[in-house]
């Protein structure tokens, strides 16, 4: 049988979703580690947990998605709580349930969409510091907003990665980037698309930063999309403030 | 001349406010020590930081106050950038303001108020876990603002005392005591009074919880007052939920 795992996690205190070793061959807590050693203590037999998106280091998520195959003798409605009780405060088993055996967390993916919580403030965000960007600087809502509904479509997303992204295309598409006002003073910007280059967000969120501060023009993004350049994107922007929300499978 | 800060912190990190060793006279990390021996980096002297509020450890503030004596060359508007700058970011001085010379944080406060979030939910708080106290149970609102309410005034609080309270008098006045929604699915205990015991407020928490959950009826809270009997009272329920919300001086 197949099970399917819709996931939420603060990652502040894991090493990202992936499982990996120190330089020292020691493993790191990574939420795939925790949650696989985890399902294996409830299930008694050893799995292979494949997740939907690699989340970094600091990356939170609410709808992280993971699949694995085991003959399970729990209840299907008593799995979420079964698992949960053995794990950390940090993470938790949102919904679990039965798919066909060719369901695949990574190729199934058809659209997933992200947040990103800036904290556009003189005063600090405290509590919420590994939750949040603190963006000291006066951001112009307007201004960003412009700058994102330029992004919405199918374009060469070349500039908004990771130098290192090792994809033979950079061409992605984006079916929604806005930015909201949260509670006082966040801004939130959520972006979905079909599929990501690596820190694409991070970038995508560090450019719109500086078109809201007044560093650049929101047509500025335009030149980005149409003349590939990572150097004249903006930084990429801390991870903590990011939020895996959903991933839509059909 | 005498300044008055007002200090913002996340406590999860800090053994509290006052300034204490380990067992092996290791100094522990403080709001106190902390703030004392960056404001001592800042103006170039030694000093003595007098807090108003001795809170514990996991507990946090966005209004607790203190006092210390200097002779600042820095102008009084510039001071809490100069401090904040070298703070770490779990801890914000919010306003420094300069004041009389027999002003006292301690003793010239005259009312305190406290807020304790409980995240009542199924679902686990993760970003929150130190911000907030999870509670499983469904929690009735009515049945927790009626016992509430019962505690409003100047009454003998030694049910609800730590019983290492080594205080002469257990009587204090509370000036209002109330449970309201916050953000779902939180609710929220407010709690303000002239003088508080040593655990007082986390007491009155634990036992509104007991009251919401169906364990004891409201007018239990009435026996707790008129029969002091620390045993009969709820749990000291945990530090993280609660926080320091203002003082008042005349």
């Amino acid at each position: 049988m197949r099970y399917k795992l819709t996931i939420a996690y603060d990652g502040s205190a894991f090493h990202g979703w992936q499982e990996q070793t120190a330089e020292d061959g020691a493993p790191l807590r990574t939420v795939q580690g925790v949650v696989r050693s985890t399902l294996q203590q409830v299930i008694g037999q050893p799995l292979t947990l494949i997740g939907a998106s690699r989340t970094d280091t600091g990356v939170h998520a609410v709808g992280q998605v993971a699949h694995f195959d085991a003959d399970l003798r729990i209840p299907l409605d008593r799995l979420p709580m079964a698992i949960n009780s053995r794990l950390p405060n940090d993470v938790e088993i949102r919904e679990a349930v039965i798919v066909d055996n060719d369901f695949d967390a990574i190729s199934g993916a058809k659209e997933k969409q992200y947040r990103y919580r800036i904290w556009n403030s003189t005063h600090r965000p405290l509590a919420l510091r590994h939750t949040v960007y603190h963006c000291w600087l006066n951001l112009d809502l307007d201004r960003m907003r412009d700058a994102a509904g330029r992004l919405i479509g199918t374009h060469d997303f070349e500039s908004f990665a990771n130098t290192a992204h090792g994809r033979t295309t950079t061409v992605r598409t984006i079916t929604d980037c806005r930015v909201e006002p949260g509670d006082d003073p966040e801004l939130h910007v959520i972006v979905a698309g079909t599929g990501f280059l690596y820190n694409m967000v991070r970038i995508i969120v560090g450019t719109l930063i500086e078109v809201g501060r007044g560093h650049w023009e929101p047509d500025h993004v335009d030149a980005l999309l149409a003349e590939p350049d990572r150097a004249k994107a903006g930084p990429t922007i801390e991870p903590g403030g990011l939020c895996l929300e959903w991933i839509r499978y059909d």
